[in-house]
């Protein structure tokens, strides 16, 4: 039926929600290294739909790296203030002239950071609290070719791969929708948590640890007994939620670092720990699929920022982690399933060197008995490859 | 009467309003060098308010460096884009640190630099066409001091001179309200009309040629044709204008670069040259009365963002205008008056090393008949000293 | 006979020897990422070493960010020349002021930064071709605190956890010989080969494919033939150095993305390609072992840079590579292990939450039997933790 | 004989060595402002010379700006230390390609700037004194024409004036030389003297005093006394080099602020200011002829950096010293002579708007008698005019 090459194969080790011991982790949206993954992803879907726009195509552009230089905060009970502003340089090479016709690059890298920002970080003052710089090169000639022509599939410009997996594990789950909570539903209507939450957990046999850490906003914190109680609500909305995801134990610990006799607390002005002294860059948080999971094998690309047509990385880490969903969702009897992706430099992206899926199945079923299921909904997957570029474009899938 | 030591002397020439040339220049308020004069004393000014709020005086500090380095812009009929932002580096020292309290120096920097951009350019958008980025050393430990404690003269920092003149020449008048007119009034309800306008004015005998660059904003330019108008426009305005101020003839030139037939015109997005080109910094352009005048003695003193309790460049060249204009309008029979200020390192900065007014009187008016009104004037004006550093700081008194 | 928390476990699945598909990377010395590790630790290096010089302690600081913005470059046989320099800023914080005395930490920065270009890069001109900026803050003051006490073991400053294994595979060795002899010895004698030179190893089953890119200096190409000549020089040596490693078959494949008639090949001026379009950061790419393996837990820490007297997610990758490393060494019948250490905040780093090592064993070798031998090493690797910090300061063991 | 509109006209003053007071000063090459005036400046040599020596003609360019930021430093008696590295954006645009070759105007940039870092400052320490950074923009588009075509004249780019005087006064001569001498022949033998010496030079009636401010080196400072010895050996070479200028009384003066109690001393490690504190721009110290001239008109035009073959502001700045300096050592019987050229855009630059001549001769000569001999020096220099551009680009006309 297929003419990729696929291998479907059994692991050869136990699932992870199986092991011993399990550690997960999440940076959340407001952590320095995570705002740099915004906006390098924000700035790229802006050019992206810039070129889109003028010319109907892609161009050659790369916003991969971002430099946070944290600032200088002066947070006190009931509001304090930021003393040096962060220092933000967003970098990269993008297309600056196609068919005779200049394009604002900078200025549209510039815009689309700002916005970001300004949507996400409601503590922060962008007139006063933060600098954003831009500096973007042309980038080598031979490579402003044109992406993206009319149904034409493109080929991989370089040998890498992308790892992805499926389902999610119950500590996995619950460390991402604590963040996620967290600095969504729950700080709009408490707006004393910040944006810069950081998720632990750790699962020993049956008992998982969430630790997290919450930069608190001064302005709503009148004093110390306002912060113990932050915290403490902090504290049962994450057991609820978490029960939600598990019925295995669960010990939540939020702020463990403060110390309240010495009244030494996680205080911010800005919702970031970026404002005082916690420098961040693209790439260095969470992988595609929005976790750092040292139990699986794991991706070192920086999916973010990167060009969304040809990056090979980008697009195999997320249709990797993609495809194991639909593996996990459509065929029956998969308790995991690890997708991984190898490119073949110079080939069609919907032609990897390698796609092989590792799984543990259920009980009573034997991965003879899914394989053929598995290799379809691989094949699919495959073929629709450039559904993932789309989706990135307009925003519809996360690197981060 | 006084201890003073105040000479006053006849001048050894002409009149400058008698001499054969006279050439005067202002560059606009949206002219690159003076944008950077501009921000340097609104960061002034905020520092100094905010040390005043806090401590009840202002402490040490010194911006007087901006530089700007020019962007890149596409100007076109009906409105183009600005390409690359410009850049805009605010630099100086501050006291940061002040009985224990932190100063948030750069932030407020930052916010005075943004405002001061986002009121004064209506066409520069502040999200995409311009990035202001601050630098702010401690300065050295042993001038920290604390300036302005009640009642007290400051003594002079340095071993430096002011000078100022009154009354304004025809010319003079004419340039530095051409521009003032242009970019306030008149662009208000003409806004084709950007904030970077350069006036030239010189006099041969009884002859005054304007020449008037204006930056058109390329929003409100449909064609050439409206270009042509905006020019013609401008020119009448300018011409009605300069007949208020002289009877002599007057021949008013604007944008005189173009080239219709290339279609090179003076065309802007933002209104400034700042965009495309140009780069600026602070103490290049007009002198603290607002006019480069090649025909009278100048300080080559940057004035614009010097510390105005102490700084005694800045002081004396402000004070020296003043006392000009108060001899000029209070003494009878003066034609002219050129008045300055030499200081004395180490002194209270009221007892000038020397204060010498050259005049011109009137025919029929000798020196010695004026000469006490003179000095009683200049001894008033040297009394009240400080009054020049309480109008700095409330924004009365412009530097550029 | 020991307290500490250690666990050993047979692993659940296979060895990566015996998998059929093996990925493993490095990026050479000249990479752009690499060339951040390179300074982040250098810099960190040359802080560490002024305060134990002036203080005989280590004190805060923390220099992981480096942000390297690629220049352009005009390659050209026989020689080019670099067009744009490339931007390097130096991100960080430290102690700046000690018992009364201030510290040039910026100074030292800048110093070590050039210095590790200057003896890494023969073929960069520290004077045209590259611009070395830092930004330094001070740095939260509750953490500016005094480390590296007399005898102390320092408290874990956060919860991380590290990873190692040993011993390395016969790709991982051939990855690594090969960038390391490459850019090393291979270098010093045929110029031609420059720094930036990637490694990408690929087995599957019991063939090895070696990919290499090179940057080749263009000074030492006088034209197409002997950059052949060069590529196949490389190939050859290449394919000798794997043979030293594995008997299985090897290929390799040198700059394959060469195109011989269109001319487009992998010259450059410098020997990087952070001379034109490739930018760089800190933690994007070897892990601490210098290598990036997919098969294996990796931890996302970024570790160069980092202070080596109390940063656990740094201390604990390098001890626990180390006592992989130790255990593989000195216990008889191991064919892999693989170390994690899990920090417990605020508790001596000697005695992490938990210490588990996964074994895979020798044919005829049960885990129990080797367990006690294990637990002795690992017991004796985490009471000389200290060393760990001592090696790194004094340049012994490196991050990347 | 000529068509040149040039004009002779006695002065309507007094000469300035006849007026009862004079100022003068002088920014030695060390002080922040001047080292920006000699980078600026010999970064436009080095672009000249690159496009002359590649494509024959000089191309579009402009490097009239550059920002220092100061730094800060530790001074101690023996040698201090940097601790914070003074900055240096050196700003400008340059025509980056021409002809299908690209120039690599911005290396050139950073290696003529470091190059005459590393020349002019001794005891500045290259690798961790400084920070030298380049942003250079190309240029709007229209102005990227060719300069400097064989035998043609540029046209006058803008409507500008360039001013010059001669001979120099006495005070002005002893200020000039002063500076020249001490950071010339004298800081060679004697080290202890830095670069940044500012001179001022005033005379009342027939008493001349000269204020001397020397950044004194620590290395070569081992205690207070070594410091007194030296401001009294600067003292006695200032002392005896003003007399041979004049003989008139002086007095010399040694950096007055200092306080030998409470050792506040001018003690540098580095020989200037920039080190500590004080920021720099271009442009706003010495004028063309390396003096502030309060008694004298002055133009506001930044000279440094500014391309010679058509920047009229430059030009007609230099020429008109030079043809001050021609009349006054060739034409008889006079005492000053005030040359002032008005250029006209678009006109050729050896025709301007206005020459005129405004001079004081000697007693019992009348202008009428000389105005011939006068005009004939003007008219040959203005047909030589493009010697200037010569004589810029080979760095033997000095612009500061």
């Amino acid at each position: 039926m297929t003419e990729r090459n696929i291998h479907v194969q059994p692991a050869s080790g136990l699932a992870v929600e199986d092991q011993d011991i399990e550690v997960v982790e999440r940076k959340g949206i407001g952590h320095p290294d995570t705002i740099c993954d915004g906006i390098a992803e924000t700035v790229s879907r802006a050019l992206a739909q810039t070129y889109i726009d003028r010319f109907g195509t892609v161009l050659h552009y790369n916003t991969d790296e971002t430099q946070l230089v944290a600032g200088t905060a002066a947070p006190a009970y009931g509001g304090g203030e930021v003393l040096e502003p962060i220092y933000i340089l967003v970098v990269g090479r993008a297309t600056k002239k196609f068919d005779g016709e200049r394009i604002p690059a900078e200025s549209i890298a510039l815009r689309a950071a700002r916005d970001y920002l300004d949507e996400q970080f409601p503590h922060l003052d962008l007139g006063s609290d933060v600098i954003v710089d831009v500096q973007f090169g042309e980038g080598s000639g031979d490579l402003q070719t044109v992406f993206g022509e009319e149904a034409a599939i493109p080929m991989a410009n370089d040998t890498s791969y992308g790892v992805g997996h499926a389902p999610l594990t119950e500590t996995e789950q619950i460390v991402r929708n604590t963040e996620q909570k967290l600095t969504g539903e729950y700080a709009e209507s408490n707006p004393v948590v910040g944006q810069d939450v950081k998720v632990m957990g750790k699962r020993e046999g049956d008992h998982i640890d969430v630790t997290v850490a919450v930069a608190m906003v001064d302005e709503h914190v009148p004093d110390l007994d306002a912060y113990k109680t932050a915290v403490s609500d902090v504290r049962a909305f994450v057991t609820d939620l978490a029960e939600e995801y598990t019925d295995r134990d669960v010990t939540v610990h939020v702020n463990t670092a403060d110390d309240y006799d010495a009244e030494s607390i996680y205080l911010t002005t800005t919702g970031t720990s970026a404002e005082q002294g916690d420098d961040g860059s693209v790439g260095r948080g969470n992988r595609a699929n929005g976790l750092i999971t040292p139990n699986r094998p794991m991706s070192m690309e920086a999916t973010s920022g990167k060009n969304p047509v040809n990056h090979i990385g980008k697009i195999y880490n997320l249709l990797s982690t993609e495809i194991a969903q639909s593996v996990a969702n459509e065929v029956d009897g998969i308790r995991q399933v690890q997708m991984r992706l190898l490119s073949q430099i110079g080939s069609p992206i919907d032609e990897p060197h390698v796609a092989d899926a590792t799984v543990v199945t259920e009980d009573g079923v034997a991965v003879g008995d899914v394989e053929a299921d598995i290799q379809a909904t691989i094949d699919d997957e495959l073929a629709d490859v450039t559904d993932i570029t789309r989706q990135v474009i307009e925003g519809d899938l996360s690197t981060f």
